[in-house]
This record gives C-alpha cells, structure tokens and sequence, in this order.
C-alpha cells in the first residue's frame, strides 16, 4: 500500500504539492473532503464539522496545563468527538486504497501503516508571495499580517500535533522526506518526487 | 553550476549518499581530501589540518560567552585559522567545478553560489546499524556508546554550523531537501534523488 502524508507549513504549497502528486501517482488525495465525508456519515452539517475541525486545538486543554485536571468543556468535547471521528475516517480511507492525505497530523494518525511522510516547507518571501496569489481581491494584508497569519495557523497545526506526539512539528527526523519549495513551481517537483517514491515503495517490497 | 552541499547526522549515510550522488552525476565529491588540499597548499602536515579541523569549535569561543571578551588564546586561533583555510579551499573548488561539497557547513560558506542544500537525518536504529557495520573490528562499543557518540558528534556539527548562522543545523526550511535514510540501502536512493536534482536545476535555469 502506498499512503502518502503530507504535513505544510501555511503558504509552502503542500496542499497543491498533494494533490499534483495523487494525481501524478494516479491515487486520491484526501484534504478537505475528509470534512464532507464525516459531516455525511455522521449526518452532520458540514459547516459545524468544519468548524470544530478548524478551531484552534489549544482550546482542548488550556485548563488542565494550567490549573491540574479540570472537568472538560461542551465545546472541547465537540472538538474532540470531530477529531476522533476524522481519525477514523482516515484509517478507513486509508485501508481502502492507495492514497495521498494532507494535513490532520495524518502521518500520527496512519502511523502503523508506515505511510511515506512528507514535510513540505518554505521561506518568508515565497509564502508571501503564494498567499498574494490566492488570496480573494478584496483581501488586502500587508506583507507583516500575511507572514502573522502563517506563524499564527502553522502553530495551531504544531499544538495539533503535539495531542499526540513528543515529536516536533518538522522535525526532519519524523519524515522520510522534507521538501523546500521555496521560489519553485509546485508542478516542477512532482516528477521527480514520484520516481522517489515509487523507487522508495519498490526498495521497500524487497526488504520485506 | 552544481553545487550541492550535504549536511547530515553521524551514522545516517550521508558521506556515503554525497559520493554515490557525485559518481551519479558525474562530478567530484569533496570530503576529507579538502583537508589533504589545504595541507599542501599551506605546507602543512596533514595530520595536523585534520585534528584542528576535527577538534570541537566550541572551544574556541567558552571564554568569550561564559565571561564577555578575552584574548583569544593560541590554540583557538589554529583552530580559526584552519577553519578559514578550508572554506577558502571549498569556494575556490565550488568556482571551478560543479560539484559535492560533504559537511563543513558547506551550504552556509558557499551560500553566494545558491547550492542544492540537503540535509541527511536517520533514526537511531538505522544509526545504530550503520555504526556497527563500519566499526573496526576491535570497536567494542555498546549500543548506548555508540548513540552517546553519534549525538557527541552531531553537537559539535551542530555548534560549528552556529559559528557562521542563526540558522538551526536540521532545521528544515535551511536545506532543499532532507532525506531521512532509515531501513533504506543509499544505493536505492541515488537514482530519485539525482532525478530530483537535475529537475530543479533545469526549473532553475527556465526562471533566470
């Protein structure tokens, strides 16, 4: 099975760099449709689960760092119930076939599968620059809000993360590979990156 | 122009990955023999360059943090002055040739010449292994020992990289790409990873 994660930091192009890949690789990549999928199984609104989905995870347990154990909130319950059922449906997708998933701390989550993690990353003025690309017209940040808003939603993903492991966020160690993409176009790497890892999957078969 | 630098944890096969990478593409690889040029150029003994080039960098600067500014002492200044022989050597090479450049902070001291910067990482198991196999016959070191050398010896890289950067040594967003080489023969990865180069260059080219 080839399950491939993919961890970003807000404006590397990592949710593109997935998708070009699934497609590359001819497997489903799964990032925001795995919200649709829990809000329909679940016969939720969309809107709630991505809104629990989104909302930053630091709210799950300000309490017990800072004051011992305290009884938890309805909304950290909401939060965490979205989370656990997103988990499952990871692992549902990902028994199911070959797939790409970004983002949800998915190389955590998939871990006994031994899924290919990749880190995407990239420097301030590349990130300024893809955030001005797809941002709406009438969104109008400077270069210092943009670059706040990435630190702002690249911590929230680093807190997510830590809900479950020790391991640091981008710790090059905890990924079979990390990729800068500072000043390149997403399209340009694919190539070669899925020549790595099918030669990576093919060394792997041998081994086993 | 090639310049690809490779910067990597002791036991993770990064000198390993640095030559078969270079005989892959063609060009040389520089390693240990920028040691034995900086000993001829200079007319010193070789043995002599290799310890001050090996010895922890840390102590050429404890009397400055620990106590605000002192003389620099002798030894301290072999040491700077050996160190700025190398990185002499390592640009006067990266001008003539393409080239791989191994450790010595290549990616920092030849930064004006954007190098292809990779960072080699591998788990402690993969460490382990690769130590053991390389080990001298009479090398009888416990598994605890060797771990305790492999982090001694990443320190040290570690702190000569902070000489010349803020820039954390690892950090992924310092490098184009960090391979993580656990459970894998380097071998395996040389063709990806040359492909992998090679695409980039050419995407580099298009953009200049």
């Amino acid at each position: 099975m080839k399950i491939i994660t993919i961890s970003r930091e807000f404006g590397s192009g990592g949710r593109e760099l997935g998708k070009r890949l699934a497609d590359a690789l001819g497997i489903p990549c799964y990032d925001q449709q795995i919200i649709e999928m829990v809000a329909e199984k679940e016969k939720l609104d969309k809107n709630y689960v991505a809104y629990q989905s989104e909302k930053d995870v630091r709210n799950f347990y300000p309490a017990t760092i800072a004051r011992g154990f305290t009884r938890p909130n309805y909304a950290m319950l909401q939060g965490v119930q979205v989370m656990a059922k997103e988990q499952e449906m990871m692992k549902k997708l990902a028994l199911e076939s070959d797939c790409v998933i970004v983002g949800r701390a998915g190389d955590i989550v998939l871990a006994d599968q031994k899924p290919f993690r990749i880190f995407v990353c990239a420097d301030e003025t590349s990130k300024l620059s893809r955030c001005r690309a797809r941002a709406e017209e009438n969104e109008k940040l400077s270069d210092k809000e943009i670059l706040r808003k990435c630190r702002e939603i690249d911590k929230r993903r680093a807190s997510y993360r830590k809900l479950f492991t020790e391991r640091r966020w981008g710790d090059a160690a905890g990924y079979e590979l990390c990729i800068n993409t500072s000043g390149k176009e997403i399209a340009s790497l694919i190539p070669a990156l899925c020549s790595y890892i099918e030669q990576w999957y093919t060394e792997a078969q041998k081994d086993s």
